[in-house]
């Protein structure tokens, strides 16, 4: 069960309105790397956890923070709203090339859809959905799926920090930051811990590795005609698990035979030889 | 630009027809972190990357064999279909019960659209879509994505592995599963290279150090309460980035100030106080 | 079975093309809450309607106009495009900044992919889906989904109204918001009708009175810090169903036990100490 | 900012697994009208609202209770999904036609993709969205799509009621149920209050009343041939807002010109007349 | 404007209820190829249609045939739930395998959601949206779109008229398929008169003959190793337009430079040799 | 299994930037008729063709090359985003209309998320999704809606060829019209060899003539007003397949009953006289 207070994680005042940046901000709320993903994703690698103790509680604790975040961008951005232009403003565009810029690169939805609020979309406008998180039970392979999302939301963070001068907007954006770093730095921790805890490997999942075709366990194929794939670490020596000896493939032959369907059912009315019979027969019923 | 042979990268025979398990092979054709994805986000990182060399290559040498992975699973698809049930059904069914299952849980439209062949979709039958993929430019993140989008896909393809005796079946899943061991390895040996060549750091981007906000980049704050989450070593010591030291805020408080919307626009017709002079007027003229 | 005439139900006339708003406008054609959606909503609630009579023969009334409202909508879209730019324009924007804003805040696929005409799409090109419609079969819970549909429809088309001065645009909108406000009181009219029939009353649906939980059914929890939700006469006295009588739960408590989920199945790969030896052996056979 | 106890609102404990149930279950989950929509619906709803005071307290009273039924539900379906088949099932469905009709039923993701536990998604798989919700600023529309999906996530829930005869899944169902009489009677009280203060009228938004067109702001337009719908209350005398007088057009005339697209753009290439030297051009150029 | 009769356009009474199949024919109402999207798809060409005539004239004829067809399968799908399970059934499914098959192939949301009717969505509960549709203004190409959507939609009819044996079923199937080959002939038979009147050449659109790259207007590549492909009517010869010559490009070279992006922009924070100081300068302020 | 070389199939290389032509260039890569679509189409059709030979050959041909387009196209979005704004610009746009029209015109995704690259997006920025294709396994169908994507598509791309003057944007485009239109007359006349072969017949599937009803498989139906409809080859004469006739239906009659839903389930909750009782037992329970 939740409990909420209405006073923010941290302030969320910007200096003045910008409705141009409103829209960009939305990436941060309703994107596929923004606050929404993380708490969403997060909370149900909560409820699916299987085991009880430190890392759930970890989980927890920091998905009830994110939606906290949410909160603080809904609010910033119905602050930069403040102001934007609602009226006929074809005339007023004529006078001021900023007010055209702001017209132009508003998200409509802001104002007709929301009445100078958030939408739960990203800066495109496209509504943000469930197929966005991941919540796998596996936590070796969640937390890298957490890692990869703190790092996708602090870079994006970073771009939008670049976009706005306005200090009220940039102090807020420094405490995104640094959660950001925060978490990174944590769930990459927490991956080191599942280690030396013996509850996962650094393979996900820790399972399969005898069933699993060891002659392509550690091959790179060279498909590309890019020469310098061959360089990297990755084509010789041992690999990060500390087992596999990586080798890379120059010339790489297909395996298998030739990519072919079945024979078609007739009901199916697939085009082939087989059915040419029926066809005759359809097409002279026809005629 | 590319080349194509006919030739599969690995053998994709079933021993026998299976619609059911046709269906949940979708998953790793079309799922969120299926072969699609992984396929269209490493063409995009190829095409996206910033610097010539070993990266780019080897991006595009695995891009290159993952569409090879969906034409596997694609054929895969169409065999398992052959034989499925495509006529009236209901009396077969009562007769045996494994028809039965069959026709609950086949895909409708692997035969109605596909005609007996794949969809792009998972195995729900939502279509793939282009948000699933990142192409960011920065290859710490990206890489980082990478290892997330192969744990998950071998994860998902052990889950699958168990779900099926045949041993057609069996034999491609163990080459898949190899490939995403040596993918998961391949993308951690390259975010180790990335470091080495001090080309990135292990926080993503590496960028804004100066500018976040230093107070609140080393703490875990503890908005649920679960005891545990203190005792991880995220909760204390030095942070994976070796930089940044970890503390565990055991009663946060929140920093900011009351969650309010600014004013309203009256002509967005938000409720407000501000409007009661306007509703009365609007109600008076409506009677 | 439809029928047709090639008049519309209403003038669309603009006085003066406007490519801005033609992009605006589409929220009224294909957004959560614009024609269409009632179009089809009302539709599939009167092929779904389970009584003959007044009702079903209502729905069918109003759902055939609003397919002349989405026609309405696309005339005048088509019309609003007329003379937009499309063809290289930088040299022309950098001469107007009219022209500037017109290019930034066009749909460009109302021109690129319709040629100068509507998509079935939101004003930020989002396109429209079966979900934003319910038809239950329930009436009370359908007309009450209609209020709404009607009154955020109608909020939506205030607002656009304000964003134009052309006053064929604005005739045409006049003739909406009327509509708007008919069908608003009309559903309304068939909530009171649909209870004073006895058919419904107003909880829906009117069911399982005895078998929920009674104590529950009442209560407003605290579950956020803002001290006035007590103050509203939704806190105590008799509720508008005249039946139940609300009190306020100052400080609420959480009546279930702990959230967990339940021991994992080994197959499923989750993160789990029973999964320890399987691990262990896991990578034990990996080294 | 957000707080969380691991105990749940309610008791979630199923008397014994249920794979198929578990799929059903997922409609009030990630359904366009289960928790998931009402929770981010009164957040938005509360961090949208222009007025301090008990209406946005009690929205956010009520938003912050929302998560905490996400969070029962998740727990649940993770429960009925105990001991759901993992393994290579025909041979078992075989013998046991419950066992094929579970397999059959089963929602594939919950265990591919989440390893026995519940997705984001509808009890067909489809991904909740942000399309879902609304929060628009006017309370009076923002309250009675409140109510509108208080009434259908009743409805969902009785219906889901008699589908089980699981007694600790019913026992949380009663509460469920409740919750939604609760809430229906709230947000009706809070729509009369919203009146009796003089905040908004009963038509949203309270606007426009003067410049709407006042004659087609009463009428029912008879566009189908069932010959009851004139009988209705909407069709004479004076409308729930106490100031329009309901009429009802038998035989409905358009009142618009023809529908018509304007003449097209050359460099648009619809086919036209006017462009028949050009494509005689284009022609002859190309022979 | 449209006028609504409540008879139907052909019957649509099944014989006998068959829940398993209202699900399968969800495909013709909301799939991509279902009646839905011709409904659309034609109302929305018509509507942008540049010409007055015969042709707007045809497409509006039967766009609005169409919307009678959503609602004839709409009714039919209504009808076949009847007496579907909605009652705990496992008891049930236990002693019969056809329930059990029925429950297990069941679309949960058609009982769930609609109560017993359809939903606006495909056979795998997938809703409708507006991409599925086109209308360009250019009625070459869209004719050539409908006369596909015809195609696949009589495939699609035909492939479902096999899955039941129901004769009131296969009665409304036999009248679908007559019309959707009208429907083809139709479509293909305006694809004639545009030609012949002048209008359009057979490849859309009839423009920029001149500026496209000639030497690369006729050849086909061969990118593939399948060997047969140079024998076909397009590696040789005139091509249908009766103007351009095929040839068959047997070793295709790739005949741009190398696909690079661009160096970055530094706020972006790709990664790049370009950025190393900036990143040294970044670490060494974190350390 | 594929294989790739760094070589565009042809040069990508525009003169200068442009930020604003580069959203719009997104929807030959991510729009419904985009080359994303084509080359995922092909694939599909390729590995779901039931005939070995020259048309599964060409199918994977071409599928191959459209791969190569994508490319092409990724390459030009990031050229053209070189030096695109990433920083603070209301000032700069204070003084230049022409970057007031890129800003407000501008993708925010193509920077925020991409970094200067391209997203696999349409020009609104909705992602590519898997339903965009079809490849049901009859070729005649699948050619159908080949040709109508390669029309669509060249229609796009000539529309967008007006909207730049860049020499070395319009170079590009010019081979791909030239492909469009070798595309288009490709599958025309893979067509008419179709036919030629005696594997189709025109109309598909050739299947289902006899007990298709012949009555209703020649008629147009006047079901719009406009007049001319009648005039056009389609209303009179032997269609294209050379075997029906077509007539026009001046005043047609709906051939079916009374549109009706069956008696409702009570559990289902449906509005009905015959819950009358139930209704009013549930309500006497309440109070």
């Amino acid at each position: 069960m939740f409990l909420h207070t209405s006073r923010l994680q941290f302030e969320a005042k910007p200096d003045r309105p910008d409705a141009h940046y409103a829209r960009k901000l939305q990436e941060l709320i309703g994107g596929a790397f923004g606050e929404m993903t993380v708490t969403m994703q997060y909370l149900f690698q909560g409820w699916n956890c299987r085991m009880e103790g430190k890392y759930k509680d970890l989980i927890m604790d920091v998905a009830t923070e994110e939606i906290g975040h949410v909160e603080m961008l809904a609010t910033m951005v119905a602050r930069l709203l403040e102001n934007a232009p609602s009226e006929a403003t074809d005339e007023v565009a004529a006078k001021d090339p900023v007010v055209a810029a702001v017209l132009g690169g508003m998200d409509p939805q802001q104002a007709i859809v929301s009445g100078g609020g958030p939408t739960l979309s990203d800066s495109n406008g496209v509504p943000w959905n469930g197929r966005y998180i991941i919540a796998s039970g596996n936590l070796m392979a969640d937390f890298r799926a957490n890692v990869a999302a703190e790092a996708q939301g602090r870079l994006q963070t970073a771009r939008l920090y670049n976009m706005t001068d306005d200090q009220g907007v940039r102090d807020m954006l420094r405490f995104n930051l640094a959660r950001d770093t925060a978490h990174q730095n944590m769930w990459l921790a927490a991956i080191e811990e599942l280690q030396e805890d013996g509850l996962e490997g650094p393979i996900a999942p820790s399972a399969l590795f005898d069933e699993e075709n060891a002659e392509h366990a550690g091959t790179i194929w060279h498909n590309s005609d890019g020469a310098l794939g061959a360089e990297g670490g990755w084509a010789s020596g041992t690999a990060p698990d500390g087992v596999h000896e990586f080798s890379y493939v120059m010339d790489p032959e297909p395996l298998g035979g030739h990519a072919s369907a079945p024979k078609p059912d007739p009901l199916l009315y697939a085009t082939s030889p087989a059915n040419l019979g029926l066809i005759e027969k359809a097409i002279r019923k026809l005629t």
